[in-house]
């Protein structure tokens, strides 16, 4: 497996772009990828009680074998909008698909941005020519600026391999940055490969990666009505086909995984006023639910959070965090590591050295250890400090 | 029912004081509250499985009758101390009880501040003399000072009210800014009230009081390992017994929920750098579990946090986060109000009048209401927004 550029775009047939339709004030917002022959599809979306329109359709849309096109805008996310929010969503992947000339079913919408605000579709539909017009295997730069939202850079990545006697390629682009936690809060994703496998196959390892990369980051503990993760794959790499169980299967999934992995890495590191990177591993529970909740409880604690900000070797909070998780633990097992400090050990203190442990939390990324002693269970997310740009940046925003 | 002053010495027969032992460097950091005769006892607990040593011992030592004192220093914790902590926190309660000349189990330790180091037993025990020399009928501010973390100003409250063909006094004090969630998050309440009746009566009257009032407040989502409701009843206000399930047991409870309310309200206005008193209530849910889960999830979301700091009426946070909570709802059905403005009904935006929303949200008391139009079933938490004040203090402090 080796990286390549070319992101949602670096697979044989597929094109990109993405252009400025209005929706926003100057940026782009509004981004296509297109396969030039039909491929498979397959999705993964938020668990969000309250889904978006295009959420809704979307998920609809895939029950349906082939696809075309992926269509997003940003600046609105068409969530919480009732009926006319489904006839919008409706329009647009119809609008679409007769300018592509594939049925209205073969194209998938998405939307992020501000909810409860019906969207500006004549801008959207106007854009299209251009937005067609344009499409290019050089697209997928454009595409992946023009789904961002609060994100401060564009977050593409690539790979190529061998499997099924050929070279595949599979990349993608995503956005997201800010109510970042599990069960893809306000998350887009979008990749492409040019390998041949089922639709079954497809959606499994997707499905499975999704489950290991996207669903391991937090930013804020939110979770978004719009968060959808989707892949395209057309067979135009002319492989023999992947087959599940295989040992062609395995590298199609570690492949997918790696570029999972990187674009949820990317997503972390562009968390909104963040300034650290951390990773919260939670080693020793009796069941992975144990080590899940004490995880993500002792990320998304807001002490914790403004602690790392303050560079401030405060492990007590971690230790309170965990107790509050609900998962199982017993205090006197308890031990928690700051970086390679050991600092609190069976339910005691350790007499561990302070500029030791300073240095450890002045770092640009810091690993929490907690082991609760218990079994052999584990479960890691990565998160990230919480400063006072967050708090700027969600007073202003809407 | 009346108001009266001297919070937790306002009952008959109480007496209290606070000192600067040196724990802290100069404020006041240790309270006793002291009954002349023996009282019953009862207390309600944090449910963090990672429990303070003056925690654990206090539980053990409330399963024998008779109390006759609290004894809390602020400015330590006590946990996450091992054995060591617990071998501490015996000896405070056998030293203050050695010179109070009571059994040691009659007296219970509390703790509340930094985690994770030991106790300056020393200092504590030499400021005992001083401490039990200076109680008083008017000590109650005193203590009230003495157990602050980062509280900005000292909360106590009492009332008189006939019962049992007597004039009974009821009274308390508490501490607690940051870290309030449900279940008691960092947070301190100490009541003590002349009534007579017996432990049982107490203990059931408590539980149901700390349930409908501290057990609905939040400031940051985390719970802490020391947070502690105790109160003392002795009895010298010379009532006829209050027997459980009477109009007197009633009269009772109520005084003892108006105090405990009113402390809780203190709490949530003194949260960390808060510039708002928000209540959520959530109705129309099926089952009370759900409206708590949506309760919860909206009260401690961070985008509806920082939204509300920002006065923004940006009322899809308030959906998603509802969506997200896990509680069960149905999008078409649900409802949001922003104070008496409504704006999303029925899953559909409200075309409201932008400056009504404004409006309301430039209240320094703001009421969200989120209805799910599925059952009867509501709940109701008090909260605060999320400023860059609470990211400063939580910064720095350890």
């Amino acid at each position: 497996m080796k990286e390549i550029s070319g992101g949602a775009a670096a697979a044989l047939g597929f094109r990109a772009n993405g252009i400025a339709s209005g929706i926003k004030k100057k940026n782009k917002d509004l981004a296509l990828i297109y396969s030039d022959a039909p491929a498979v599809g397959a999705g993964v979306f938020t668990s969000n009680r309250v889904k978006a329109a295009p959420v809704i359709l979307s998920s609809s849309y895939l029950r349906s074998a082939w696809k075309r096109a992926f269509i997003i805008n940003s600046g609105n996310a068409n969530a919480a909008t009732g009926e006319r929010g489904m006839r919008d969503a409706k329009r647009i992947a119809s609008e679409a698909a007769g300018r592509l000339g594939v049925p209205a079913r073969q194209v998938l919408v998405f939307s992020t941005g501000v909810i409860g605000k019906f969207l500006p579709v004549g801008r959207i539909v106007g854009g299209m020519g251009p937005l067609i017009e344009g499409l290019g295997r050089e697209g997928s730069s454009a595409a992946a600026e023009a789904i961002m939202t609060t994100d401060t850079f564009i977050k593409e990545k690539a790979v190529e391999f061998s499997a099924g006697g050929a070279l595949i390629r599979l990349g993608g682009i995503a956005k997201g940055s800010g109510m970042i936690a599990p069960n893809l809060a306000t998350m887009l994703c979008f990749l492409t490969t040019d390998a041949f496998l089922g639709r079954d196959a497809l959606e499994k390892s997707l499905k499975s990666c999704v489950y290991n990369s996207f669903n391991s980051i937090t930013v804020d503990g939110d979770c978004s009505t719009n968060d959808s993760v989707a892949i395209m794959a057309n067979g135009a790499a002319g492989n023999r086909r992947i087959l599940p169980g295989t040992a062609d299967s395995r590298k199609f999934s570690e492949a997918l995984f790696f570029v999972c992995a990187e674009l949820a890495r990317m997503i972390v590191m562009d968390g909104e006023g963040a300034s650290k990177l951390v990773e919260v591993r939670v080693e020793g529970a009796r069941r992975v639910s144990d080590a899940k909740k004490v995880c993500f409880a002792v990320s998304n604690s807001l002490l914790v959070k403004t602690a790392l900000s303050g560079e401030n070797p405060n492990w007590g909070r971690v230790v309170s965090a965990a107790g509050a998780s609900g998962g199982y633990l017993e205090q006197d097992k308890l031990s928690v590591m700051l970086g390679d400090c050991l600092v609190f050990r069976n339910g005691s203190p350790v007499d561990f050295d302070k500029e030791t442990a300073d240095n450890e939390m002045k770092s640009p990324e810091i690993v929490i250890t907690v082991n609760l002693g218990l079994g052999g269970k584990s479960w890691s997310v990565l998160t990230t400090d919480l400063s006072h740009d967050y708090v700027s940046i969600n007073k202003e925003y809407s």
